[in-house]
């Protein structure tokens, strides 16, 4: 099953249309500024392929809109000039080209602190899933996507080793895929305890082969067909796969992670789960133009 | 008892002093760089108030310094050159003189995102506590500190009306100050059920009297004494209890808020709160130099 309207119609619901605040107004225009959602349907796949229970089916659109909310509060604040300095995302004007810096500053910490709101809501009301929250958050934190920016900014202009490369991106890239594919395993009470640890090892194979994958497109894609600015990463001089391993060398590395995928939901095949979409969202991983 | 050094100490046991991250280092620079800590003082205040419950301290404690987390995040962001743009606060330079904007706009990500992974830890081991956690979230976001700073942002060079200054600093300011008032309240069991709405009275006095208070220094102090740039709200224009009242109506806002305190610890005090140094941080607000 697609869930994009769903996605788009819960993230539509978070905030009012006409609340007359100018830093809510700021983050439902990036909220609601496309995009591909990869995060929200990636924890609907993990969902089914865990069997799709009923009872969690709420609670999983609430955990993957809460995602989405992080996703984009990280992404207006990379966009800032003081960070990487982009005009173009998803194919629109970025936050701050619209509303300005002060206000788009403002809007990512609204959608980081009411994605937590939520988070903590939800465990006032569901005790059992304040571990899912805590996850969620800490993957969102210094120990995940912010100590992966945090590299990042600091590696600005110089060659960092692969190993550094591994870590950054893991965290960066590598940590909101986590949430997004180990989620519903928390929300869920009866699962193989074999299961989670799956779930994290094909997180970052999915986590790597994405970001390989958009170091490739960084270098032979165009602004039109891919909606965000091209060649940045050579004009920044930033250390990406492509520039670390070479061009050949990466498409291999991302063969690599394609392939441990695969023999990860082989795995999960074993144990009884439906691995049928999440195989096809590997291979797209290698064919995407965008 | 003073609880300075229990503060600081705490405070300086959130992160490690050799991180080798330069966002949790520019974290730490702006966390350690003094301040009152009003907000952490003031949840002591209503621990001792309330009967210095043993079982609770800890958590107290712990609380305390999320607080004082939350609130240096957003002192952070606010010195930025996209928001209030200032170069000095509490005596030293602000966290983007020292590490540039990118790294100053990640560590008030970081130090919010850690306040919050620090809420949802301890409503994963204690679930009797995820309602502090989720008030002091819900008290961070749109409808308490972010939304008052929107208001702010979108009320520059503009004179707004008395309400709407009144509604912006109940936000802005009072919201962290209700946090650190009420936090104990929550984190107890056995309350008088009246004790909570007279806390919440109690913050709202003390929080706009510290506010008008704070316009009247701007007025009247120098940059040495308080620590921060003065004659700011003149030069940027904006509305404030001394612009939009006068300096002698202000200061007769300032002996309301101030009486109004007073009276709730009356009520307070018949039921068997020990309200002392409550009474003399009210008095404080009055004669504060900075």
């Amino acid at each position: 099953m697609d869930y994009s309207d769903i996605i788009e119609k819960d993230l539509n619901a978070i905030f009012p249309e006409d609340s007359g605040d100018i830093a809510v107004e700021a983050s439902r225009y990036s909220l609601l500024a496309g995009g591909k959602r990869i995060r929200p349907k990636m924890m609907f796949m993990t969902y089914e392929m865990l069997g799709a229970d009923d009872k969690i089916y709420d609670d999983v659109r609430f955990y993957a809109s809460t995602l989405e909310m992080i996703h984009t509060s990280s992404l207006i604040h990379d966009d800032l000039p003081c960070m990487d300095n982009d005009d173009l995302r998803r194919g629109k004007p970025t936050c701050h080209k619209i509303y300005g810096e002060g206000i788009a500053t403002l809007a990512g910490d609204l959608l980081l602190t009411e994605a937590m709101v939520r988070l903590l809501q939800i465990s006032c009301l569901k005790p059992e899933y304040a571990l899912a929250g805590y996850k969620m958050a800490e993957l969102t934190g210094v120990r995940g996507m912010i100590g992966g920016q945090s590299i990042d900014l600091s590696s600005e202009n110089l060659q960092i080793s692969l190993d550094k490369l591994y870590e950054l991106q893991a965290k960066k890239t590598g940590a909101l895929i986590e949430c997004a594919i180990v989620t519903p395993a928390y929300l869920m009470k009866d699962n193989d305890p074999m299961i989670l640890p799956l779930l994290q090892k094909l997180a970052a194979h999915i986590g790597l082969a994405f970001q390989i994958q958009d170091d490739i497109l960084d270098v032979i894609s165009d602004a039109e067909t891919l909606g965000k600015s091209t060649g940045k990463d050579e004009r920044d001089n930033k250390s990406t796969f492509v520039t670390l391993l070479g061009f050949d060398e990466a498409v291999k590395h991302l063969d690599m992670e394609i392939e441990g995928a695969h023999k990860v939901l082989d795995e999960l095949e074993c144990k009884g789960c439906k691995v049928d979409e999440y195989r096809k969202l590997v291979d797209y991983l290698k064919t995407r133009g965008a």
